[in-house]
């Protein structure tokens, strides 16, 4: 089918190619005209404003978007409503807050324009060969871009809620999971790091990969992280977030749902931030106040 | 090979059903003869008695042992050792402490006797049709043994550490961040049961497995249990364990390792079994009586 895509970044890029590998009909439109070019000389059709992108759609006219979460969607947004009409859709496929997409759901449907939200997991990898899809928002608009999602997705990738932020809602939990398990996956790491064991972590990550009760996509990622890196010295372990594991924890906190891993993971990510921290200096001192333990001086 | 097969539980029984298929030529024995009777009757050879069994061996002779961790291990030791020759092989492929192992690998090293810890993964399925083995113990034992790991487990299924006891330190560190990742797919889920949303939990489970980057057999397994009660309403959340996330924490104290999500997922598997806590009433009690804020009687 046809479709516009606004954002050729990795995501964007990789997703749009898989686009075109399965027929569809691409107008592609990113701030970055090289981006756009690029994807051109791929087949699909350039775009070089919003106004180019939307006149080279059909009614009902689908624009897809893959660009980063925040201001920038409702930028983007604001921009390209007054150009759709009834029956269009616009579909988030980035990893937008659920709250912005329910606000966003409501903006649209005042106008007539469906909006649908998606979660993509599987990476970059994931939006060239075959991505994940967890997707929200009205089925009458889902049915008319199924077709998008199934064909870009890895079989039995895609999975509808039927509920406006659904998808996006799935992909926030699905997230504060990954932080959680990523974390479990690393602490065990840590362990035979400093046990008195040489252990081979290579080797390690693979047979736990066959047949064990942990293999998992992100046992297989340690593997070939310890395959190029085998004690990972390379690099420093300060673990950088992006914000779907803090919403999972300020929704649980909301909801008053005890999920204390989830939390702590991202704790950890915070303390991994630091070279040294304030909670540190203030239980040293304290130490050495009452019991004239000694301090590490600076 | 020919080889000795101690304990035929659910996972002796399947194990050696496998070992059979290969091949391997296979004497058992346990304390229920009833079980001994069948496999007898799917092709291994029963044996009634440790002494039975050790005749019915060769040199070097090699004796599996599928049986709960603990002092039944030490028990069997005991009674099998005296019977067993230098060159012999003792493997225990149970759930067995590291280091117990260690002192086993050196108590049996003393006659002459090679030990082999093999931590085994894959639950009952893995032992019947593919298991997951990490392998401790001396290269020179190992080596004669190698094709019982090789051909009952899954490919790549098992690696050999070369150290004593590194076969049940891996298992234990395994189960460690099992524990995490069973509690973080679980926190998730809990978000969404707690949420305004109606999900499909088989469904969201599916997709999740499906080129997402929480894909995983615990994931697959989760899909499983909704699939048979979508809202897993005809169970408690009771969660049990079996000694190994424990010593997980044990050993990262011991080591001073912080492990708080594998430590906190120990604690909240405690806290599921108490149907109400101390604490809490310590806690209620505090805030009545500083702040007169009520209680919840008895």
């Amino acid at each position: 089918m046809k479709l516009g895509l606004i954002g050729l970044g990795k995501m964007g890029m990789n997703l749009g190619l898989n686009m075109l590998d399965h027929g569809h009909e691409l107008v592609a439109f990113d701030i970055n005209q090289n981006a756009v070019k690029e994807i051109a000389e791929k087949g699909a059709k350039g775009a070089g404003s919003y106004q180019e992108l939307i006149n080279s759609l059909e009614t009902p006219r689908v624009v897809w978007l893959m660009i980063p979460a925040g201001h920038l969607i409702d930028d983007v947004i604001s921009e390209i409503s007054p150009l759709l009409g009834e029956g269009d859709i616009v579909i988030d496929a980035g990893n937008s807050n659920y709250k912005d997409s329910l606000r966003r759901y409501n903006q649209l449907k005042e106008k007539g324009i469906y909006f649908i939200d998606a979660g993509t997991s599987g990476g970059v990898s994931g939006a060239r060969n075959g991505a994940c899809y967890m997707i929200g928002g009205d089925q009458k608009a889902f049915s008319l871009v199924e077709p998008l999602f199934k064909d870009t997705a890895v079989e039995n990738g895609y999975h509808f809620t039927n509920e406006p932020a659904g998808g996006h809602y799935l992909k926030m939990v699905h997230n504060g999971i990954e932080y959680g398990m990523m974390a479990s996956i690393a602490e065990g790491f840590e362990v035979l790091e400093k046990s008195h064991f040489n252990f081979d972590y290579e080797q390690v990550a693979r047979v736990w990969n066959h047949g064990s009760v942990i293999r998992s996509w992100l046992m297989e990622l340690t593997q070939n992280a310890f395959s190029k890196d085998p004690k990972l010295e390379k690099i420093r372990g300060v673990m950088n977030s992006s914000g779907e594991g803090k919403w999972t924890v300020e929704e649980a906190l909301e909801l008053e749902v005890p999920t204390p891993l989830i939390y702590l993971s991202l704790m950890m990510r915070y303390r991994s931030q630091e070279d040294d921290t304030f909670t540190g200096k203030v239980v040293a001192a304290l130490r050495n106040e009452f019991g004239g333990h000694e301090v590490v001086k600076k």
